[in-house]
């Protein structure tokens, strides 16, 4: 716990964050057509302070700006010198716990992870929302969806992935190192290319933000994944769409600008598949049972069960 | 010290540090020359097993492949598929304390970590080294030097870096955050490309490895730099170059082909500068007080001090 608020404390993770033009214009976006002015707001996890800035400038009357880590401080003095302490209460302190007197009319929060849900920051986002949202009340996000596609890639799986063992390295033979790898089962955050894909994503599940109680997460289920090209597949692709507002949706899938992000591909050992095919894929996201705040997604595809760490 | 050894048993990071070309090639070419046959070996932090199975292949009668991590089983299992389990033994344990029959005729390590030292893994390569290896016996590598060079970038300060805080983020200032970010001091792993430098590299210190005791790696000095375009100073790029055999020079500076290790990124509050001047720089490397296997490596230019953590 103390090691995940303190990474935040750095201002070059914030930088990384803020400078992520996609994330960024589409917050800002999203709370300007949030706002018509006079509101109430909280913004839970509010890091460098931008989104509750934001909120003010866009006419919220009071905006709650918390924050766990010792970045408050410096929020507190960006909020000051941008002239904003009167409407902007930056509260040092535990988003989960926190109690305001008069409920609020939006909570506004960039709780997202790798792949949506790691890091498992919408547990304290959903406590703050059930003590803190007025009845009518209004997220941002609204709502988020888990994409899957099915990945067919030389980069990703021979170069960069497990099936870089099957080639000798100065005469020597590591192949048994390719299926080790597959066991070990990490999911890896990278930049995943259209052409990767061997066919189209499927959404997994969404979450409707304003009702969701913290065990929806948690979810199996069952997709078709159509398979459009010959060749092989050699793993799967996953990110996130968040539906800021219903017109400003943040898709972070391989077709969009890349953002900090960027993709999780999940390797296999290799399928071969023809175009037309369709290939039944079952899921199963889970808390992951030893890392804190790390997810485990279990995919499996014909005989071939996998359980990925995605920290 | 767990979390340090368990990470090596990820195979993902095995092929990470395996598939970099220039240091698996400078090293299977250092190994080829350093072995005439006959001769006994011990490589400590074998990994994947590669560079002992290299120094069987180069003749070695005898290889004592040591590993702390997991991984250690997976690369018995290699040694064995490539038929080699009668001239190497995998050992899982400490290096620090293993102790051999007979002293042996060189001690292979790829130890070298962010800017050589961080992982400060060559304390327990001195300590193999000193109960083990032969009078008159090798190491590889057997040099290794620290690089400084002045940098004038753009991309490195004000895109990539502190100086990003100066210009607004939709309509918001953030400029406070500049000095606090400088303050923060984290070094950063990041690719330094040759026009970035403002003036040649100068050595801080080598230490031949045959001879160097683990207090010697903490040391302090005084550089001149030699500025050689007008500009801005904006910080210090850091790199090694090892010295695997008198005739194998491995490079990690931005002249050469990246690796895995990258250049550091040293930033500093930007300073005027003009070509032909000289600027005297004092670091002072130590070890890092709080984060374990971390660096502290203190720059002194003019009136400003940093301590930059070398994670």
């Amino acid at each position: 716990m103390d090691f995940y608020f303190n990474c935040y404390a750095e201002l070059g993770l914030q930088r990384y964050m803020v400078s992520d033009r996609p994330r960024t214009d589409a917050f800002a976006a999203a709370i300007k057509e949030a706002l018509e002015g006079g509101e109430t707001v909280i913004d839970v996890g509010t890091g460098s302070g931008l989104l509750a800035m934001l909120a003010a400038k866009a006419g919220a009357e009071k905006v709650y700006a918390l924050d766990q880590s010792a970045v408050a401080e410096a929020a507190r003095e960006t909020v000051e010198r941008n002239g904003m302490s009167q409407r902007i209460e930056v509260v040092k302190g535990n988003a989960a716990g926190f109690q305001v007197a008069e409920p609020v009319d939006l909570i506004i929060s960039e709780w997202l992870g790798h792949f949506a849900f790691a890091e498992t920051m919408l547990d304290d986002v959903i406590d703050c929302r059930d003590a803190n949202l007025k009845e009518g009340g209004r997220m941002l996000p609204c709502g988020v969806e888990l994409k899957l596609a099915p990945v067919g890639s030389d980069v990703l799986y021979m170069q960069d992935g497990p099936g870089f063992w099957k080639k000798q390295v100065h005469g020597i033979d590591f192949s048994h190192l390719e299926g080790r790898e597959l066991e070990q089962a990490l999911a890896v955050k990278t930049e995943v290319h259209p052409d990767d894909l061997i066919g189209p994503a499927k959404g997994l599940f969404g979450l409707d933000l304003a009702k969701a109680k913290k065990e929806d997460v948690w979810q199996s289920g069952r997709v078709e994944m159509e398979i459009k090209h010959d060749g092989e597949l050699n793993g799967f692709a996953g990110w996130f769409v968040a539906e800021l507002t219903p017109s400003v949706i943040l898709d972070t899938g391989p077709a969009h600008e890349i953002t900090h992000w960027m993709q999780t591909y999940f390797p296999i050992s290799p399928i071969p598949v023809k175009a037309g095919e369709t290939l039944e894929v079952c899921f199963d996201l889970t808390r992951h049972p030893v890392e804190e705040r790390s997810l485990l997604m279990s995919l499996t595809v014909g005989d071939s069960s996998y359980s990925f760490t995605v920290g």
